[in-house]
């Protein structure tokens, strides 16, 4: 191998402070990013300018995305972007019988390398990814339909935040533990036992990253750069629906592995040919020693009952509740559930589907508000947002796959419509599907509506559930949690009485809650740093991005001992 | 609830300290241990003396001992110690749908006391078990079979240790998150977005420790500690032939949570009659969220395969190799070895099993030895050590159960004898079974040899197995780390290559590396706050006592955010 151009120095001189940030970060959880969010901050010193990510995007379109690695049987492709374009980009197909024995070939170089190291290495490879961030943005955009600007900051800056939270994780993991300690014991008027000691973290081996069709960067880069820190080669594979992100980062990550003198195929990519399904073939091979996966539920428990030979990193399906009981600013609640319930049409798994309303109404600074009320204002809220096609358009992104509209069309036959869903054109795109969110009134006591509500209806699809009192709301909430799972619960209360009840059930049952969000903060956001998703408690997900269960067990510690 | 008598400042005033030393010495991992290996460190300050602490644990023969928990439907009981003495103690058989519920009602007041009123109170128990060593010590003795020392030590100080070391890692991974964060978010011009938040650890629910007939309570304190500190209720199943320990752990623990104003069902346990096998009923039950398991294999692949709604820690049998290539102590090492393989009759997950050893011999200070040499001064030196039948049962106590027994005694079918097992008299208690080791050899080039060393045979048997090269093996240790697992591993050389080898295999099958051990510290015994017993990454164990895997996922931290 060629002496390395990236040397461990100077990888360390220039990473080492953006890692002891992030490290102190996820001790305080202050805000904290270094990964600008204005579009406008890239284009200078080596980064790509909007208008050059976009280039450089539309460069890719009918191309063969080569990472330059070993056991490529076939190249395929497919790709159509939500906003109607063919991307015409193919990409390896891996025989894996030849890929997984190369992507172990450089593990050992890896481990030796060290925890800080293989942090700085990281590092290297999100700070390209950063610069690239204009290009992945339209990545990002074209295949899960997310709008551009979500597209950016999403699969942009807020991935790249997500995947330095993992390194920064494995590494305070890695480090706990000395490399070397003495260890003497006094045996009274004996000489002590003296025993010199080496602790030298190892990789379990291969990790597998499954990827998902609509936050491909974001629900991916913890996972691929929790198990790399660790030591670990990753193999990617993507959502059909959504290679590019993912094929760009593996791009990325062999280039800087290769120039910090490792083997490029510690990082590795297979996308596969339609309906293929090659995932439940990778997932349960013997090398594969991790598997991250965020996805449907249904193949989420099959990755944990079956790929019993790995550690199984799930992040699945839910049911997310908000209960409005009350509030002192209604208008501020009015608008910030409308955005939450509008943002990417509802296709975030922490996006709120159930709202939980008393049929007797809520209080609000102006006086009581009848349930009828609640959910006509509601609607009125999210009519203004999207009533500007453009605005709409800016907020709504496209609708990611056929099955979201079929569930978006399905809903409005399952109660009574507050909210139609609105058919709004993209002057930009023609064929994108957008469509604004529906509202459906549900009546909480009637037994066939708890077919529709105790269901997760991923995609623009909300349901006003009327409940008898708060009590029942809250206890709604404890079952929904414990049956279906929640990514997120907000709550809107001025009781303490309520507050107490909800935040306890959130306790018990594992959940992450927002409450009386009013301003410029969502239910459906997490930060980096500082805000977990998901609470690994719940049947939603069996792990949090990101604490030290996600790392931890992704690495062991072997000793070695001798007489001192 | 009465006032607690143990208030938190006096319980953090008296236990911070010795937390603190914890939490340094799982840092530095150098020696440190609070609790005194020597029998007459007791006897003052509120400890037991060695003769209070038999008169104690003879007041418990034939007694019923009732640690007064709720659901117990019936009284069972029928230890008989491997010393040949009936214990005659009944422990009660929980209605589980009784028990269960009534250890649920405590959970809440114990997660809301918090990370470290929980370590203080978990220290109150430890102190109060190590007040009363020399009780358990033989509890454990005339469960185990061990013999007094050990059962004082291991049972004793070496245990708490355990139990501590769990407590301070449990400890640390919950206050890495705040109590609390204040987040803001810049936003250009505009006000910044301003949270606050709240993080709280909460408990997974039930924990259950199924405890083993050899360590119960040095394997049971790692996990039933990890989780009660954690947040987590522990239901105590042992091993119907070691229950007392145990039983008297749980009274401990009850009667500290209760002085300390918590409710005692926290903490219970349920013995089981006679073949009743209740441990399948209990860890599939769906509030069992934990289990913590030391036994068969085959019960630890059926746990981590069917409690599936649990996390599941499990140790295992795996078949520990000793390379002995080469050597600059010749006496040392076989003194060495000989301690290992006596030590208990070689009744520890940790006894070395197979000792590898050249066809063609090995270098030692004193010229070549070959093959048949060293195995006969091998057999020598177990001779030498445990020709005093006094000191034999000093070093071996007594066989556990009569599986040991018949596999002892068909080893002898199984090749050439080196070291027949010789039968030993224990002088107090005459129905003890005492049995000295045997030693066979065998050919590691032999087929029909490989049934015999590649599977484990738990107790005072070893394989003296003789294989080609160094090179051969480092490739069986390989192998058998691999495919059957290995809590230890130990290898004698002075070559720096095959010491490479070796520890090469023990990086990349994940394995515990002792290296020429010549002095009073052996393969078989780890120390807490410096040692990891068992690696996690290799069939014979899931996790390792103890490190940031084995506590960081007993809970999971829910956040409340509000707008600041």
């Amino acid at each position: 191998m060629a002496a390395a151009e990236l040397t461990a120095h100077q990888l360390i001189a220039q990473h080492r402070p953006t890692l002891d940030q992030a490290l102190e970060t996820i001790r305080t959880r202050a805000y904290w990013s270094p990964h600008p969010e204005h579009p406008k901050a890239y284009g200078e010193n080596g980064s790509l300018s909007l208008a050059e990510g976009k280039a450089a995007f539309d460069a890719l379109l009918g191309t063969r995305l080569d990472p330059g690695q070993p056991g490529t049987d076939d190249w395929v492709g497919g790709e159509v972007s939500p906003y109607g374009i063919e991307l015409g980009v193919t990409y390896p197909h891996a025989d894996i019988d030849v890929l997984l024995p190369a992507m172990k070939a450089g593990q050992r170089a890896w481990r030796d390398a060290g925890p800080e190291m293989r942090a700085v290495v990281c590092l290297e490879i999100l700070k390209r990814i950063s610069d690239r961030t204009h290009e992945f943005a339209h990545a990002v955009m074209h295949t899960s339909g997310q709008a551009f600007m979500m597209a950016f900051q999403a699969g942009g800056p807020h991935a790249q935040d997500r995947g330095l939270e993992a390194v920064a994780y494995a590494y305070v993991e890695q480090v706990r533990t000395p490399d070397t300690a003495e260890w003497t014991k006094p045996q009274g008027k004996r000489e002590p036992l003296a025993l010199s000691k080496q602790f030298t973290p190892v990789p379990r081996g291969i990790a597998l990253l499954i990827g998902c069709n609509t936050f491909p960067t974001w629900n991916g880069y913890p996972g691929l750069f929790a198990s790399l820190a660790t030591g670990n080669p990753v193999l990617v594979k993507p959502h059909p629906r959504a290679v590019l992100p993912l094929a760009l980062t593996v791009q990325v990550a062999r280039e800087v592995l290769a120039e910090a003198g490792f083997d490029p195929n510690l990082v590795a990519l297979t996308a596969e040919r339609p309906g293929e399904g090659i995932a439940k073939t990778l997932a349960t091979r013997p090398e594969i020693r991790i598997i991250d996966y965020t996805g449907s539920t249904a193949f989420g428990d099959w990755l944990e009952a079956n790929a019993r030979q790995a550690e199984v990193y799930t992040e699945k399906a839910g049911v997310n509740t908000v209960i409005v009981e009350s509030t002192d600013n209604y208008k501020g609640m009015l608008s910030n559930v409308a955005f939450s319930l509008s943002l990417y049409s509802g296709q975030m798994c922490t996006t709120p589907q159930n709202l939980l309303i008393p049929r007797d109404g809520i209080r609000t600074e102006d006086g009581p508000k009848s349930y009828d009320e609640v959910v006509a204002d509601l609607a009125k809220s999210v009519g203004g947002l999207l009533g500007d096609d453009a605005r709409a358009n800016a907020l709504l992104g496209a609708i990611v796959n056929p099955d979201v509209k079929a569930r978006l069309e399905a809903a409005s036959g399952l109660g009574e419509v507050a909210l139609a869903s609105r058919e709004i054109r993209n002057p930009e795109f023609p064929d994108a599907i957008v469509r604004t969110p529906v509202i459906v009134k549900l009546d909480g006591a009637k037994p066939d509506a708890e077919a529709a509500y105790m269901s997760e209806c991923f995609g623009p699809v909300s349901f006003a559930v009327a409940v008898d009192s708060a009590e029942e709301a809250v206890e709604l909430l404890r079952r929904t949690i414990r049956d279906k799972g929640a990514m997120t619960v907000g709550a809107y209360t001025t009781s303490q009485e309520v507050e107490q009840a909800v935040q306890e059930a959130c306790l018990e049952e594992c959940a992450q809650l927002s409450l009386n969000l009013t301003g410029g903060v969502y239910v459906n956001q997490t930060a980096a740093f500082s805000d977990f998703h998901g609470s690994g408690g719940n049947p939603a997900a069996n792990a949090a991005l990101c604490d030290g269960a996600f790392v931890a067990n992704r690495f062991r510690v072997v000793e070695l001992r001798r007489e001192a």
